[in-house]
């Protein structure tokens, strides 16, 4: 087995020399011979090992039994070792999520804690080829697509995990040959959990009736699937890359154009990419029927929107899908007073400088400069902001107004456009949406004493 | 049902108005159903409705009890029924093969053969969704790749199967509700078969213990998959495209730059389609591992070659990866004798001319045109004909000679192109490699009476 866990370790580059490894081991067969291979490799490879046990405390004294043997492992051996208590039931109960979800979590989260303390840059974790396997199963039984029959990853980020070509069997007589104790978990042979009432009764009544060789046969497919996964993803992100027309923290704006363009599978998967982007722990509840809303929303009519789960929100624009968080997106109110002359404002990329001046000649409109009759306004209800619930503007005279909101749509301005856009205004009174109209209301009269003057200065980059 | 099975028809366009469909009734509760609805369907589609009933006499008078129903059904609505006895047992033995296999082949067989006979445009087969999700834990377990998950396809050339997003549950309660008479397979509920063992212990074990909607779960998910394959195919297709350099009946030639540029997961389902082209009917013993190694072929040096089941070679050439049949491809001798001039032989594209001339004025040798000194010659001897062994040119004089293989391997001519190339020869001494060399052995003397002139005419496409 040794032999086969290094030619793991070299065929995904998992370990280089001077690696400070954090390994997961609860005691068990798997991870007590993750550790005890680690050690033999240490001299080899030149890595240092820190060991983490998680006492989740769901099994009282058999849990003290495994901190017990994996502490005096790691001392015999001379290797530093964290032990944490956790809670892994109240942790599920606050979460609503299963004990097994929990204590995956849990783990993770430790693990990760240790990797920043200790300054290491790896985790190895002792999942086995069976485990990867029933993985599959769960997977496919409650419903999923490609990714799900991809079985436990190899390597994720810093996440390392060699025995992941082993099966549970020979890591098992490893052990025994190589005189190392290991606690068997008695949750593991009760068929409590899905993985368990896979693990003990589907797959066994699948070897002794079908195939003997399901677990490699189950195995090999998921590497021939990562494969096809790996592909489809890096066509997916050459799409996202050029269909990316905006990226904040709270919404993702995907060209339209772009993703007709491309095949169902890709824009699908563009769509994934672009919610991870924005919410990447928020998309437990993300099926594969939503996926499929938000693809059918690219051919509805610009204005249509759909609300997901946590929050999501993802609506078709005249030329955007744009995926969004609603309570940020909400709260993105902004609103400058003007105070004094001259002054400068910035809004995102855009600055406005006003000015008071009374030399009268040259007053000449253009796209990014305007004036307005200083007489006409009243300094202190003066703002930029952006657009709020009951602005107007007049059109031509006082005698024409026009809801603001009715402007954007003739306008086909997005939705997102909109909540952006900065306005000139005195109350709700528009005297300019900055790059569309300039209300002439406000226009300096023929023989007005001062004007105001602002410009929204050109962006330099 | 019935709206259910019409949305599946549209969404497939699996019927037209006026097709013309061959039904396989076996007269169980899948097919008296499917033949049940598309007799409804007769009218609203303008269809012409055709049955096939094979007898398989594998289950004595059980058959015929079977047969009879599907002929007093059919007789009773109307309906042209043919009905066939086969030993499927017989064929089962002859090729080596499963007696569910032997049934789907000999099945087949006589759907295409009345499709012809009766001049019909569609084969209506009533797979369910059962059926298909069967199918992909059939493969997953005895090993499989993307494919493999598809499960049974909703349309395959002129194949339909209306009941595919059916489940056998609601065929049967239709069967009950529009009081049709069906047969319960008695080797259905017997554990003989794989598909049985799944189909009536693996599947409702996990129904009961893992999922209840497993069958919808894992349906879902080949349709999804199928998407992905689809894609797949289809950039694949695009390089197949691309990449031949050479398709005949028996070879192919794809070339070597193209195939190492694209990625591995679509150089594999290249060479798949490239054995599919020249091979289809000899697949069945390809697996994974043949197409890892012919993939592993393109990092090889030139010569490497690997033979597969059923005598299919693949071999690495210096700028293309050959896939063919061993048998024709060693068949392929040819050879022209030159009996009279002036004459004129044809291989393949080539054409060559011979004549004989005595004004011996401007004799110039061009890439397509050269001149042997006719007393040189014994004209008994002359050939045009493909390399043999011991085969030899005199390169300079008598004094240098060298075999015709040395010339080959120093000239980097593939295995395929030395097979193919024609030469002018006189017993094993070579006169003319066509396009690379003539011998000046058999240069017109300066004073010679007569000379051969012979022109490789060039292609008028």
């Amino acid at each position: 087995m040794i032999d086969k866990v290094k030619r793991t370790i070299q065929k995904y580059t998992m370990i280089k020399k001077g690696d400070k490894i954090v390994v997961g081991v609860s005691g068990g067969a798997d991870s007590m011979s993750l550790l005890n291979l680690l050690i033999k490799f240490k001299n080899e490879y030149n890595i240092e090992i820190i060991v983490v046990h998680i006492n989740h405390g769901i099994r009282g004294s058999e849990a003290d039994r495994d901190e017990h043997l994996v502490k005096k492992y790691c001392d015999d051996n001379d290797i530093l070792v964290y032990i944490f208590k956790t809670n892994v039931a109240e942790h599920a109960n606050k979460l609503h999520i299963t004990i097994e979800e929990a204590g995956r979590e849990l783990r993770y989260e430790k693990f990760k804690e240790i990797l920043k303390k200790e300054n290491a840059n790896k985790i190895a974790i002792a999942h086995n080829k069976n485990d990867s396997v029933e993985t599959v199963f769960i997977n496919m039984i409650r419903g999923t697509g490609l990714k799900g029959l991809l079985g436990i990853g190899v390597v994720n980020g810093d996440i390392i995990r060699p025995l992941i070509e082993c099966d549970r069997h020979e890591i098992e007589l490893y052990c025994t040959q190589n005189n190392i104790d290991y606690i068997v978990d008695s949750t593991n042979n009760e068929n409590i959990y899905t993985r368990n009432k896979i693990r003990n009764e589907l797959i066994p009544y699948i070897k002794e009736n079908l195939s003997q060789r399901v677990i490699d046969n189950i195995f090999r497919m998921t590497t021939v699937l990562s494969k096809e996964d790996t592909y489809l993803d890096k066509e997916a992100f050459r799409v996202y890359a050029e269909a990316i027309k905006k990226c904040r923290e709270y919404y993702v704006d995907i060209d339209l154009k772009k993703l007709i363009l491309c095949d169902e599978v890709i824009a699908k998967r563009v769509v994934r990419k672009a919610l991870y982007e924005i919410a990447a722990n928020r998309l437990k509840d993300i099926n594969y029927e939503h996926i499929n809303d938000i693809f059918n929303l690219i051919y509805k009519q610009s204005g249509k929107k759909i609300n997901l789960p946590n929050n999501i929100v993802v609506e078709r624009s005249f030329d955007v899908l744009k995926i969004s968080l609603e309570n940020t997106y909400k709260e993105e109110e902004y609103e400058y007073k003007i105070n004094k002359f001259p002054c400068s404002i910035n809004i995102e990329e855009n600055k406005f400088t006003l000015e008071l001046i009374d030399n009268l000649e040259n007053i000449i409109n253009t796209d990014n400069v305007k004036y307005f009759d200083f007489d006409k306004i009243n300094i202190d209800d003066l703002r930029i902001r952006n657009r709020r619930e009951g602005d107007y503007i007049y059109l031509k005279s006082d005698k024409e107004r026009q809801k603001l909101k009715k402007f954007f749509i003739n306008n086909k301005i997005s939705k997102e456009e909109r909540n952006k856009l900065p306005i000139l205004v005195q109350n709700n009174n528009v005297l300019w949406i900055v790059g569309y109209k300039v209300s002439p209301f406000f226009a300096p009269a023929e023989k007005a004493r001062k004007v105001v003057r602002i410009e929204k200065m050109i962006d330099q980059n």
